[in-house]
């Protein structure tokens, strides 16, 4: 029997939920599987063949009902991972900089976009929303198993830890638009969150974007007008061989 | 009392739901709009008389409970409108046309990236998500009171109805990258299900086009590849001159 808890903040695991997602982390981020479980009425044999093969004879693998009345009540979910958190740090080369996010299902939407546009980095700037949340997790589609996510004290703190990243701060006003700026690497792109935006000092930080939309708006979802922007600063590279 | 009654694809009337959808409503579909319902413990006093005054004499106004007991139980909401269903018809220019979308969070997603790129026009190719559904007017964010969705027979019907659109089917295996085609007027931008994507038959049809990505994701989240395409295809036009 593996036992799970209700995800809290400070709880010590976190959970990935959903085929795709555990097959993600076994794949992608092993080392941070600590269990899986599969739901009794898991019927895919395929599924569950790959599933135990990848976990090997270091990770348990348990078959019972009752972690999943915890974790995913209304879920259509049949497969479990416990997974370790564990703090990551970033490195040099493009980020995403998340400043206050607050919603879990954009961050982890933003991180397969990430993924997505070869960006691994993710760098965030409390306060923010628990990254390792499984709702974070699921939303991502198991992108958070590849995508390497920071958390700073502040803006300028990870400023200084990358003194060498061309600042794009993503504004409503911001000066120059999108698709007449050629965005130069190594490249920090950097959104605000979802209701407020970036706070205005950022319009004195590096080069402030704007993405060109219609007034008949306020603004772009948070999750659409980032994967623009990293659509736009990786074109023509190949997502494939980035950082 | 104004009587309301939970949603269903064959109601005659539908719902906004939220001061900012009730306001897009009233300000660009007012003819659609029968009646606003305002909850008891609605205290923004600056809003309500908003809605009363757009509202004038000939749209009733209530203060009720009940109604949002019946169409929002869990969701934040102090404002409902009631919105009559009427068929429309798309005109000639840029359209966005959606083929067999399947979750209505999506289809709302992509009406709000439609009108901020100025692509007032929306095709849909059955089976697909009921247009009219609460869940897609609340997820535009309005959006949906500004942009004429109309549903067709079949993809047939709808080329056969604007043979001076050209067609660019969105495909994982499409033949042409989308930062590498100029995209014409008027355009006809072509997204499959959130889940399979378009029929391999498109791929025959006008110039298929995909979003070079890594390969570490199977796809990009649907309302992101559909507002990417949208961004490209209008970027240097004003957004706010289009059809």
């Amino acid at each position: 029997m593996i036992r799970v808890a209700s995800y809290k903040k400070d709880s010590v695991e976190t959970y990935g939920l959903g085929a795709t997602v555990v097959m993600e982390y076994l794949l992608h981020a092993r080392e941070k599987v600590e269990a899986v479980i599969l739901h009794p009425q898991f019927r895919s044999e395929d599924t569950i063949e790959k599933i135990r093969s990848l976990c090997g004879n270091d990770i348990p693998v348990s078959v019972e009902e009752k972690p999943f009345n915890i974790l995913s009540k209304k879920e259509n979910c049949f497969v479990i991972c416990v997974i370790s958190k564990k703090e990551e740090h970033i490195g040099n080369g493009n980020h995403m900089v998340l400043v206050n996010p607050s919603n879990a299902g954009n961050m982890g939407t933003i991180m397969r976009s990430c993924l997505g546009f070869g960006v691994r980095d993710l760098a965030v700037i409390p306060p923010a929303v628990d990254h390792f949340d499984p709702k974070v997790i699921r939303a991502s589609m198991g992108a958070a198993a590849s995508v390497r996510t920071e958390v700073f004290g502040s803006f300028e703190e990870y400023a200084a830890r990358f003194p060498g990243n061309r600042l794009y701060p993503f504004m409503l006003d911001g000066s120059t638009k999108l698709h007449e700026t050629v965005i130069e690497k190594p490249f920090s792109l950097i959104m605000g969150n979802e209701a407020t935006g970036l706070p205005a000092e950022f319009s004195k930080i590096g080069r402030p974007i704007r993405i060109d939309h219609s007034n008949s708006i306020d603004s772009l979802n948070i999750t659409i007008a980032a994967s623009i922007g990293l659509y736009e600063a990786t074109k023509g590279i190949d997502n494939d061989l980035q950082s």
